[in-house]
């Protein structure tokens, strides 16, 4: 017998089918090439004139836009925002709109052309953590944007259409309907119990043992109980913090090294799948809340059925967190 | 420079990409083939064994999973929920779940090998209406349904497993999320205006004409001003009624031929899409309201980029609605 699970978070049920249980082996991925394609890339080191200039860049010395960076961020070269201009809100009869001002940059992982942030070092993966963090602590500082979507788009089945590792974040001059969401719900547990849902989460996740991944003393790695989709795994700080930015040197550190693992696994695992990789964190603007905790979300892109799921926001998941943590576990790595 | 528009119905910004928009020829969508494969299909007459017995069928004096039907509705034989049993609702530490209790039917919806719906008549799609309303009438019988999703996947890509012409039904023992969301919108804009959301839509886009893709006296079909996909369609009634199952005979009728008319538009601008239809109706056991109004949501599924939409839930549409509306409505064809 399926059964119906309740997301806390979201309030949102999942038909989680126990019954026909997919496994790695059954899905129909497309997956992510080995072997390099050889187009020209805008992202290696010495093109550096092919990408807009950089707002960041950690090099040794070098002067910028030139050879010699470790990690560039750059504007996106077909941004979905413009970051100049005023917001005009403004109405249309009964609608809303205003102009799309925000900012689309994108975080150049490596000088290597890797095909996946896997093939970076801890070491590496860290700087693009702390490239996060600063990026975040920059836009901060323009009170027209509201809110930062920190994400990675891995193989082009999952929207990547660069090889070469990156990230991407966009900066919204408004909430996502989702967010808010997730706020008002964390909010409402609060009222209710005094306690951070995430924060129970996690301890009554860890205490059962059966959706966990892996853990260390920072972060637990984990498949939701009511997951979305097959191998969906949340990485959740086990220290309460709303805003990802507020992470200090020892948890990225720490995240570099679990994200990194996580992501090996999921690529062993499902050989090389196309995945996405979400922040999820509170408001740029808003101060500490005791009720929100960030955390990051991996979504493999498995199944291909979307039309029903994105008309309805109703899921359907073939695959039992419990089953996709136990393949994870024991894919070692980590 | 790119808008941000607010959609009434569900309060979401959406991106609308202005400068840069893409138009029917720039998608790398999957086609739907033209040709039937040669596959054993258990949707045609003669086979009816190799489905599970019918629930309903229109047929001339027949008997009951016999050939001589021109409509079948089956149990799906890989149901996603059970129809027994009890809920037992239960928790398990802070979590929620229950029994996956609930139908999943098939609607087939010709006796023909059809590949899309829009190759069957008028009339044959008057009949599918109608088997819809008598399977929800007929449902709303068993008290532990909330609500039944109606929805019509076409195409492997939007998540089509067989190809004769067929439509499915999910009743669930809960209200999906969405659907809340909306209900609780459209409430709000009640309690605020005193006239319903949909009806002033409809007015105001009749009026603006700018999205309209083609009206009759009893339907406006429209691409909706903040749409969340190139192509995002809408067919509303201009009469006001909360619940899909009370449209009359003049209403299903007029359906029949806006439906066939705004899918082959589709079929034809977008040359053979998958795509997905949905039936967006008020809860099964409430009763009638002012506040909510069903309509049907056609979603072409021509983008790849998943990834990033399921996990923020924010959405960017390289294509203006005033453009797509424009192609729908030049193609001609209704």
């Amino acid at each position: 017998m399926p059964e119906l699970r309740k997301d806390p978070i979201t309030d949102r049920w999942v038909i989680i089918s126990t019954d026909r249980s997919r496994r790695p082996a059954d899905f129909v991925r497309e997956r992510v090439p080995e072997v390099r394609s050889t187009r020209f890339c805008p992202f290696c080191p010495g093109n550096e004139s092919k990408t807009p200039p950089e707002v960041l860049a950690y090099r040794n010395g070098s002067g910028a836009n030139q050879p010699g960076w470790s990690l560039r961020v750059v504007p996106n070269k077909f941004p979905v925002l413009g970051i100049e201009g005023d917001l005009d809100r403004e109405g249309e009869g009964m609608f809303d709109k205003m102009q799309g001002i925000g900012a689309h940059e994108v975080v150049i992982e490596s000088p290597e052309h890797a095909l996946s942030m896997t093939e970076l070092s801890e070491r590496e993966i860290e700087q693009v953590l702390w490239s996060f963090r600063d990026r975040m602590l920059d836009l901060k500082n323009d009170g027209r944007l509201r809110y930062v979507l920190l994400f990675k788009n891995h193989g082009e089945a999952a929207g990547a259409i660069l090889e070469h590792s990156h990230s991407q974040l966009i900066a919204l001059p408004v909430v996502p309907k989702r967010v808010q969401e997730e706020m008002e719900i964390a909010q409402r547990y609060w009222e209710f119990k005094e306690r951070c849902v995430f924060c129970d989460l996690v301890r009554q996740e860890l205490n059962d043992g059966s959706r966990v991944v892996t853990e260390t003393d920072l972060f637990a790695v984990l498949e939701p109980y009511a997951a979305r989709f097959p191998f969906e795994t949340w990485i959740v700080p086990r220290r309460h913090h709303s805003h990802f930015e507020t992470a200090d040197g020892q948890q990225l550190q720490n995240l570099a090294w679990v994200l990194r693992a996580t992501l090996r696994k999921i690529e062993k695992v499902l050989e090389r799948p196309p995945y996405s990789v979400l922040v999820h964190t509170a408001p740029l603007q808003e101060p500490a809340k005791n009720s929100y905790h960030w955390h990051i979300e991996i979504i493999p892109k498995l199944t291909r059925v979307a039309g029903f799921e994105w008309g309805t926001g109703f899921y359907i998941n073939p695959t039992p967190p419990e089953e996709s943590a136990k393949f994870l576990r024991e894919a070692g790595l980590g």
